[in-house]
């Protein structure tokens, strides 16, 4: 330690990922004086090692596969990607790892930055230590929003870190196609890796716990991502367990739980997320150090006048997007506290985050994409609704067919049967990801499945899905 | 004339288009008897040469143009389309011209068909001329639709029926490429077309009359659909009109008023649509031949009790899933009336198509797609309502620059700033046609911007420009 400062905000961030520079941009527009500590790289996880990279590493993957699915164009697309042609344009979108550019965004709004890693000290107090092991003390009039994250959680094995495992992070950066990829977890992060590296040029193994894919959604969205996923060429085994994992000769050996033997160049571990709140000072305020911080609908931390937990340390959400939303609703509240207004809180009010709970969307972008958001059917009955699940067969819209030679796909609806507004909406199929959008605003805007009628999907686009959907709810 | 009989049903239905067959759908739901009169293919003009076909020869060359542009991807796909190959998919999609499937369908609901051409002869009575000169009659207990839709109106030019000029319906059912294509006209078949012929191995030039193409679009549309003809190797002449066609030794030489003189070997003329109306014995009801039908909201011809004219012969809209749409209401109100049912007439009701005058979409399949819903800026100002128009350039949206190198496009929404709904939305760019439904669930739908904060887009989509629209309206 060199040196003490102590320098007054009116807010002060932690973490400047995407969240982190939301609260940040809000809490200026009220022109509040606001900080923002960061340890790593501004822009976060979703910029350099998240959703950027791995949406720069599938698109040409699922490009290439709409193109094979249409006669007369499928025999032109020859052989396999160009891998170091998708990874140069990867690095592209990663901006080389460098953040230049997110620093002057934060400049340009005005916002302090703080390079260092910040830790709590007692109420409304942050001690940041930099790089070179000078400290400051940031005091916070307002407010102070911790929106660190999450990191990857390794499962407990003997001798892992010795083989240098993948997470996330060295799956959305690595500078070339390992020959083999074992890939442990069915989550988002699994299935969308095993997609990118198996079309780059991996032999990938998925090797999932359960019994399905992507269990946070509807059940037939990991069917038919994991059917995708096999006729790409990765092996799908569910139910595996991974018992051992060693390093020999550079070769990693997987030893499952059904006793068979996987060797492969590289083992993904996609297996889960642990909240970064591990060293930020949470027991000087009375938390729980690496604990999820509950929060209002406000994302105040339950308890606290002055504490805000934005984005995926609350566990409400944990999708970039999802995180911003918050973000912008926890600058509103805090700046409308700090000028002493009143907050709107009522459901969908400008200061509360209704749509954390009704109306999370969520793109999987393998192929086939699964799209989904609001409640699936399971989660609509067990908080209580009465509700009917409508499914159509995406590959009867004639849309559906045009887009893609023998397209397979479908779709649900979840009905709440007493507003007979939506409560959640499933599309599974090639082309996808950009008609979500419809059903999230469907489900956020409570649009009545009577006015649902004369919202009409243009002829012939897959989108035609919401009149055999509406027909289906009709008629059965 | 062989032979008259004299049958009578509930319902009879003059056209068996998507529309005539989705009024008999609703008819038939009502357990009302129903004669479907049809003179040419059951299915019309969207089934054989209209959207089917011209989507089935867009499809491959878009996902093409898509390919091109991602690197890793591009470089693999190579020389031009197979033609063939995409012209055969195209026949199996309009079913080789054969309606087989479409008249089981119309059996299926129970409905009946009279092939032959269908005339009124006074109130309620249709006269159906069968292909044998065989002649019956039709009477109706409670309503005749009229869903003839409309034909191709050829230019008033000297000598044009010689040189056989292709229209929409040669256009989408031709079974090779022209070398040299001329298209005259800058809607939504003379773009699509020349879209089309361009990248199946034509070289199309396209003659527009205006000064842009896409006119009832916001003005952007046509001018990044300009901008990706030209790009395509389309030759774009605007302000541009045809003086003369003639055919020498095969060849079509066409001068324009410019004075110039451009060779083809077909020209095709997508100049406007007229409607069906002319020979259906209109003014055996006190109408006129080869009108436009005036309707109300429920379908029903103005100062009639029991005549409907729906879809394009109506003028309303002339697009598939807007007639459908219609044909929905047309099809209960007259079941409801014919119960003694009241009606549902209110703005948005069950029996009044109020879509029709706020929330008409369209998708244009051109590279870039151009899809709109609602009212253009001109149109709202031009029907008097206080608004703001704003607008974001699609290529900073990381999903849009994920989706492909180097994207343009451009979005709008225009905001009523009474209300704070929107009245219209378009979307320019590779990729948005599944997007709009988005806008057209928030435009039915009357979702105010307050509530369509709470609609997060899932990142990265294209479909994130809807958060920079409302920060662009926030902030502005």
């Amino acid at each position: 330690m060199t040196e003490t400062e102590n320098i007054v905000y009116d807010v002060v961030v932690l973490g400047a990922g995407p969240v982190g520079e939301n609260v940040a941009d809000r809490t200026r527009a009220a022109r509040l004086s606001t900080a923002v500590v960061e340890s790593e790289l501004v822009g976060g996880e979703c910029s350099y090692w998240a959703c950027m990279p791995s949406k720069a590493l599938l698109r040409p993957v699922i490009a290439q596969a709409d193109a094979r699915r249409l006669p007369g164009l499928s025999a032109s697309v020859q052989g396999p990607l160009d891998t170091a042609a998708v990874l140069a344009r990867r690095d592209e979108y990663t901006s080389h790892w460098k953040d230049d550019g997110q620093i002057g965004w934060l400049d340009g709004i005005g916002a302090d930055l703080y390079r260092g890693h910040g830790r709590l000290t007692g109420e409304r107090t942050v001690s940041v230590t930099g790089p070179d092991g000078t400290r400051q003390t940031l005091t916070a009039r307002h407010a102070v929003a911790v929106c660190t994250g999450t990191r990857a959680v390794l499962p407990d094995l003997p001798g892992l870190d010795g083989i240098k495992p993948w997470t996330s992070r060295e799956a959305t950066s690595a500078q070339a196609a390992p020959g083999r990829l074992v890939v442990v977890g069915g989550g988002v992060v699994a299935t969308e890796m095993a997609t990118a590296w198996q079309a780059l040029g991996s032999r990938v193994t998925l090797l999932v716990r359960g019994k399905g894919l992507l269990n946070r959604m509807e059940p037939f969205a990991g069917e038919l991502v994991a059917e995708g996923l096999a006729e790409a060429g990765v092996t799908v085994r569910t139910g595996t367990s991974v018992e051992s994992v060693t390093r020999q000769d550079g070769t990693v050996v997987v030893v499952t739980d059904t006793g068979d033997r996987i060797e492969a160049d590289e083992i993904l571990f996609a297996t889960g997320r642990a909240p970064h709140t591990g060293d930020i000072g949470l027991d000087t305020v009375g938390l729980e150090p690496g604990s999820w911080l509950e929060v209002d609908d406000s994302l105040r931390v339950t308890g606290s006048e002055w504490l805000y937990a934005v984005g995926d340390v609350n566990h409400r959400a944990l999708l970039t997007h999802q995180g911003k939303y918050q973000a912008r609703i926890a600058g509103a509240a805090i700046a409308a506290r700090a000028s002493g207004a009143a907050l709107s809180q009522d459901a969908w009010g400008a200061h509360t985050a209704t749509a954390d709970h009704a109306a999370v969307p969520q793109v999987v972008f393998t192929d086939p994409e699964a799209a989904a958001v609001g409640l699936s059917l399971a989660e609509a009955e067990q908080a209580g609704h009465r509700v009917r699940a409508v499914d159509y067969d995406l590959g009867n819209v004639s849309g559906a067919s045009l887009y893609a030679e023998g397209y397979r796909g479908r779709a649900r609806m979840v009905v709440d049967l007493e507003r007979e507004i939506l409560l959640g909406v499933t599309f599974v199929g090639p082309g996808v990801g950009e008609l979500i959008h419809s059903a999230t605003i469907a489900v956020a805007g409570q649009v009545p499945i009577s006015r649902l009628w004369h919202a009409v999907p243009s002829y012939p686009t897959i989108s035609e899905v919401w009149l055999r959907l509406l027909e289906a709810y009709r008629d059965n």
